[in-house]
Formats: structure tokens, C-alpha cells, sequence
């Protein structure tokens, strides 16, 4: 906990969080590629003082639904791509791409996140996810994704491997002095000569070191292993939110963890995910809810509760209840915790309407300006978090509205900043630049 | 051959194409990996109304030689993540980013590319390479370069992933019409199910089908396989350059090529390198070529030989003759035609500085504004060449000289354009965009 609250505007699909947010008559859904509709983002998020922009990603397209394909606006840009890009239309808010370490090779991720932090400015984030889509393995010669916990493991090599290439060069060993004409100095280079598990990667990089040294590591915290992996290597975290008391466990939890790792309590930051929707009154906020809670046709809410429920709706009456109990063969379930299943397990028959709206309404916060900040204030301050990552059902409309009725009050209660300081990302997460090999 | 003369600036280090050209008084060698640099050297490019920027690449850090890392100005950033920046601060210009097939996804290759022609509107090209030295494959798990046939192979089939997925939409797949809620055409979407030698990729892409259909592709046309691979698949090659009748014999050959390939004779735009050194006469463009010649330090100069005729220098002195017939077993060489060789053993003993000086100075084209026109326009008119790889041995002063003395005269002799028009880079190179799956 801190008394700055420290900001990340997620978007998740370019047009929002939700399934259908693209349909909001906010939304631009034909610019989902184009420059125009990112920078308007981007800016408008620079506008709030927001710490980092932060791009979810997925290496497939999801077709397993044939709804998926007709309504839900899934399409992205490559998110380093669009964040190079968007590096050039502002100027202090970070850029944070989502890298799957399942489907990368650490020396061009080290190079790429370099290469950002350099045109940048010293803005480069990367948030480290091990893609668990079997269509995501089947793009990239596999048939099914990898073990969980292999993933893991790979994904504890490729950041050592990451941070080492980034230390190929000492922080003065490019002199590039014309007059005497040495342009490095040969002592301030390392060869990386890494020979682990996953990966033999010799090195050096042909690129000097950055200006964070190690660009700013985020990573979802989920599963034990995820836990262990953030733990050991994140500078921050993002969790799925929930009550105070939720967001405490966590917090308590991973700052445990991170000491057991030898780093201190605070060495990585904890920002809990949370989904405002904003309104000029409570009764305005429900209201734009329930318009955003329409925009799902019929056919995309029996697969989305069908995905869901790992149970197969299809053909059914989204009006008409089911009995999950009474109707699916629960005997031999190898799921993961599904809370809409939970749901229904404890209430009894429901229509798949009901459960698409229940699991949808939980993810929101819906409220006026000074209720969310007031929410926000007590994640913070009751809670533990160090800040949150701000989803948006809907882009760009979302952002607008949150950068106008939150942000101020935020602001005006002292807990963002109003101005953007003279820091790289990582010193504005609170971390200090990671020294060179030769101040080690 | 065409009226028109196609213009391609190619970057090949930071600092230039000469191996110290980064000590040249007009240079800013501790701004190579930042932006500051590269938009200069792409807005002037822009001002000489190049049609494409062009980054060569290599994936590592040549250090096999200490004078290699002294001396030698050789960091990068990363291709794509520079282009997708400049795209912001461009607005017409080509961004051609350098793709290794031998050590890349074909996937992420083809969503970087899609990405980066949606961004820049219809402005991104790739430049296949195959990835020869030793170093790149030991970043990537190797030991050793991959054989060089197997290397095209993999490089066919790449372009053939690459292509099927960049038409994964069909060009009106993408509905995004909010009233309807319908996202995507589902009879519009083909997946890929690639199962090749190399590659199995299931697809579809999860960005839709880019500006250009298939972004340009460019590859440099030397062996045997490069040169067939050009032949089938390329849109434009560049190529080494000579004299007249090189220039010609290449084009004939590769022309005779595409056309055995199925293709018209001017399928592959040809476009030699050439590296002006420009003057406002013709002895201050030699004054300037001597000049960029002294800048190179010995060690590099022994080290830069040692390299050439793949013999060990180091320890003598450049300015005492060594007698390469006598002094080395060449009874068993293996080695690819290297030009140095074939010199020192005509013409008898040499020092290691006059084998630097004649290697670099028969790259070199100095001349005034005026001459280096005529000489274009022979290669053109005479060799049949459709345009040049402009290489410049030192940046970005390099660029300045020939936009504000070459340019102007192409320009009044009606070769080149005085403004851009508003074609994509694929129809600026006088190539129709590529039919989306439901046209052919």
C-alpha cells in the first residue's frame, strides 16, 4: 500500500474488455487496426496521468465458436508494433506488451523490449504470459498446449535468459567517440553463453542496454506456479480483483512469497484488475451497464455460458432455464474453478441469459466518480494494492469517461498525480534502475 | 527498365554502410538507438521522395574480431519496432524491415507485417534473408548456420505461411456494423492447416487482411537458390550492382527467371545497390570518399582484410605487402567468390591498406549531382534496372548530400517523382494488390 495509486489502462480487445463492446455507439469497430483509434487511447490515457498502457494479447483467432467469429470483435494489432507506434504520439505513459514465453525466442523478445525502451524513452513494460490455448500451439506446430507447469518452468528460463541479454553491454560501454574512434569498450560487453533447459542462447545483444536496464516486468498472478514465478521475477502483478478482503489474502500472500524469494515485501507491485463503469449517477452508471449487458446477441451468450460452463448450449432457449446439476454428468470434472458454475450449483435451474448477466455484473464496478474512487481508495488503503489495472468495457467511450469523472477525484484527493514527472517507468513503479554487471 | 526510377534508402548500420562511417563529422553515433536519428535520416528520406526506407539486419553482435567491438558502429534496433515508430512521423515512405526465415515464425512475421501495413497505411515491405553466420544460429540454439539450400527451402515455405495467413480474411470479411451486431462474415474466414516440411500452422490470423493484400517482399538475389526463390516469389530484388553489363546480364537472368516461374518478365522490380558519395564537384567527391576511407582505424583495417580473403592478418603491419599466392596454402579452399582474393592474385603482392582502399573504393560511386544521374539513368536505360538500393557510407549526412544534390537533378530530368501520389508502396512499384482468397 501506498498513498500514490499507480494506474495501467488495459485494453484488452481494441474495443474493450466486454465481448460486444465494440457495439457501443462510443466505439469505432472498423478502426480496431488503424492508428487513429489506438492513439486516441493512448492520449486519452496520457490525458488521466495514467502510469502505463498495458495491451492484452492471444497468438490465435478464436473461431472454436461460430458466434465468436460473427460478434465478437477479436481482432489486434501485434501489440509491440502498435506500441512503437503509438511511442511516437506520446510521450510519458508506458507501454506495456503482453509476450508469451511459450511461442518467443528470448533473444528477440530482448531485443524487441530493448529497442522500445531506447525509442521510448525508457517506457518498455512486458507482461510475461505462457499461452494455454491449444489453438495457440497449433500456429506454432504443436497440437496441444504445453503442461502448465512446463510452461512455467520455460517461462523462469526465458526471463533469466531476457535480463541476461539486456546485461550484454555495461551502461557506459558505448563511448561512440569519433575522435579516438572506439565505439565500445571491450571490457564492458558480456557474451551471455547461457545453456539452460529450454534454451542455448550465446549472445551478445546488438543493442545496448536500455534505459530502465530491465525494462518494467509485469505478470498476471493466477495459479500456484504463476505465484511462485511473479514472486521470484515480476516488478508488478496484476489479480483479478474482488472484495477487500480478496485483494488482501493476495497481497499478503505474494508479498510473503517475494521475501521467501530473498526480495523485499514491496519488490513487486500489486495491482488488482477492476472494470468501471462510469456515470453521472449511481442510477446512470446501472442504466449504461445494463445498455452494455444488451449489446450480446442471443447466439453469443449460449457459447460464451457454454464456454463458460464447459458444457455445450447450443440450440437452447437463452430464456428458458437449465439445471446444471441435474442435466450435465459433474462426476469426473477436471475444471478449473468456474464461478458461474459455482452459481449455479448453489441457486438451482437459471437461464443461460441469467448467468451470462450474473458473471458479467460481477466483473463491474459501476458508479459515480467519487464512488469508484472511493473503491479504489479502500483497495488501496484497506486492501493493500499498490494501484490497478483499468479495464474498460468498451473503447475508446470507456477511457473518456473514466479519464473525466474518475481521474479528477482521484486527483483531487491526492492520490494520482496531475502531471506526468521526469522518471522512467520503472523508477515511477517505485524500482530503481537494475545496475549493470559491473555494479553488481 | 521503366521511365520511372524507383528509390530505396537503405540503412545498413545506424551510422552507415562504411564501417566507421558512424566517426563522420555529420554523424551522431550516441543517438543510433534513439529516435531522434532514424526520423531524420526517414523524413529526409522522405523529403527526396524515396519510396521506401530500407533497414538491413542481422540477429547478433558481431564480435568475432576485437576490432569488431572497438571499432565498428554495428548495434540496431530491432527492424519493426524502429519502422512501426517511424511510421509516425512519416507519412508516405515505404518501411522495409530485414526478416531472417531461418530463425522466425512464420506466424509472427506475418501479424507483424499485417500490423505494420494497417498502422502506416499500406506502407510495410519485408526483405527476406536466410541468416548465414555462425553467431545467429548460436543465439537460437544452434551451433552452426543451417545448409544453405535447406535454409531456401524453409524460405519458400515461409513465404508460403506468411501469404496464407496474411489471407486468412477475405477482403469484406470484416463487417463491424453495430446496428446488426455482426462482427465478421463467417464464409469470409479461411483457415490456414498448413502441414509442410517445415512448418505446420493452423491459422487463421487474428488481424484482418492488410492494405497491400501481401505486403511487399524483397530479397537480394545471389545464389543460385536466393536467385530462383526471387524468381518465384519476390516483388522486387536488390542486387549488387557492377558495371552496365552486369547490371544487365543480372536483370535478363532474373527476368528469363520469373517468367519460367509463370511470371511476367517485370514481376520483380530490379533494383542494384549503389553507395554515392556526392560532391559539388567531382574532386571534392573524391576529397570526400578519401576522407571517409581514413576514418577506419588499423586494427579494423587488418581485422576487415583477415575477414575478406579469410586468411589471418593480425600482428602485421597494414603499409608492409604480403604476398597472398606465396604466403597462404590455398590448395583447398571451399571458399565463396571473394573479390580481395581474386585481386591479390592477379595483380601480385599488396599491403593490407590497399586491399581495405580497393574493396571499399569499387563500392563506392563518387561523383557530382549531374553524374551520378547519368550514371542512374544508364543503369536504367542501358542495364534495365527498374530503380537503386541507395546505400549511404555514412548517416545520416549521407542522406542530406544526396537528397539536396541527386534528387533535385533526377527530379528535372523527369525520372523521379517531385511529390508522392497516393498509392500504396505495393502500387508504387507498379504491382496490383494481391486478390483477397474470393477473387482468384
Amino acid at each position: 500500500m501506498s498513498d500514490r495509486i499507480l494506474l495501467g489502462a488495459f485494453a484488452f480487445h481494441p474495443g474493450g474488455a466486454h465481448v460486444t463492446g465494440w457495439r457501443h455507439p462510443s466505439s469505432r469497430p472498423a478502426e480496431h487496426l488503424s492508428i487513429r483509434h489506438h492513439r486516441h487511447i493512448a492520449q486519452t490515457a496520457e490525458r488521466g496521468v495514467f502510469d502505463t498502457l498495458f495491451l492484452a494479447d492471444g497468438l490465435y483467432f478464436w473461431d472454436r465458436y461460430p458466434s465468436g467469429v460473427d460478434h465478437y470483435g477479436a481482432l489486434r494489432p501485434e501489440p509491440f508494433t502498435l506500441l512503437a507506434a503509438l511511442s511516437q504520439v506520446t510521450s510519458r505513459i508506458g507501454l506495456a506488451a503482453t509476450v508469451s514465453t511459450t511461442y518467443n525466442e528470448p533473444y528477440h523478445v530482448a531485443r524487441t523490449l530493448a529497442s522500445l525502451d531506447h525509442l521510448s524513452g525508457g517506457r518498455a513494460a512486458w507482461n510475461l504470459v505462457t499461452s494455454r490455448y491449444d489453438e495457440e500451439a497449433r500456429n506454432f506446430g504443436g497440437d496441444a498446449h504445453i503442461d502448465h507447469s512446463r510452461r512455467y518452468e520455460r517461462g523462469r528460463e526465458f526471463v533469466d535468459v531476457v535480463n541476461g541479454l539486456l546485461d550484454s553491454w555495461d551502461d557506459g560501454a558505448i563511448v561512440a567517440d569519433p575522435a579516438s574512434g572506439v565505439f565500445a569498450r571491450r571490457d564492458g560487453l558480456h557474451r551471455l553463453d547461457h545453456e539452460g533447459e529450454f534454451f542455448r542462447v550465446r549472445g551478445p545483444l546488438n543493442t545496448a542496454r536500455p534505459p530502465q536496464g530491465h525494462p518494467l516486468l509485469f505478470q498476471a498472478g493466477g495459479s500456484e506456479s504463476g505465484l511462485e514465478l511473479a514472486a521470484d521475477t515480476a516488478d508488478a502483478v496484476f489479480t483479478r480483483g474482488g472484495s477487500t478482503a480478496d485483494v488482501r489474502r493476495f497481497v499478503d500472500d505474494l508479498r510473503a512469497r517475494a521475501v521467501r524469494h530473498g526480495r523485499s515485501a514491496d519488490a513487486v507491485k500489486i495491482m488488482p484488475s477492476v472494470m468501471p463503469v462510469v456515470g453521472e449517477t449511481a442510477a446512470d452508471a446501472r442504466a449504461e451497464a445494463d445498455a452494455i449487458l444488451a449489446l450480446t446477441p442471443d447466439a453469443l451468450i449460449l457459447e460464451d455460458v457454454s464456454h463458460q460452463i464447459g458444457q455445450d448450449l447450443s440450440g437452447r432457449d437463452v430464456d428458458v432455464p437449465f439445471d446444471y446439476a441435474e442435466e450435465f454428468d459433474t462426476s469426473n470434472e477436471t475444471r478449473s474453478p468456474k464461478p458461474a458454475v459455482d452459481r449455479l450449483l448453489a441457486d438451482g435451474p437459471a437461464t443461460p441469459r441469467d448467468v451470462y448477466a450474473w458473471s458479467y455484473r460481477r466483473s463491474l464496478l459501476a458508479g459515480t466518480g467519487p464512488e469508484i474512487a472511493d473503491r479504489f481508495e479502500e483497495l488501496t488503503d484497506d486492501g493493500g494494492a499498490d494501484g490497478f489495472i483499468v479495464q474498460f468495457p468498451y473503447l475508446p467511450g470507456g477511457i473518456d469517461r473514466f479519464v473525466d469523472h474518475v481521474v479528477p477525484e482521484l486527483q483531487r484527493r491526492g492520490r494520482t498525480a496531475t502531471a506526468y514527472d521526469d522518471l522512467t517507468l520503472r523508477e515511477r513503479f517505485g524500482h530503481p534502475r537494475v545496475p549493470d554487471r559491473a555494479h553488481r
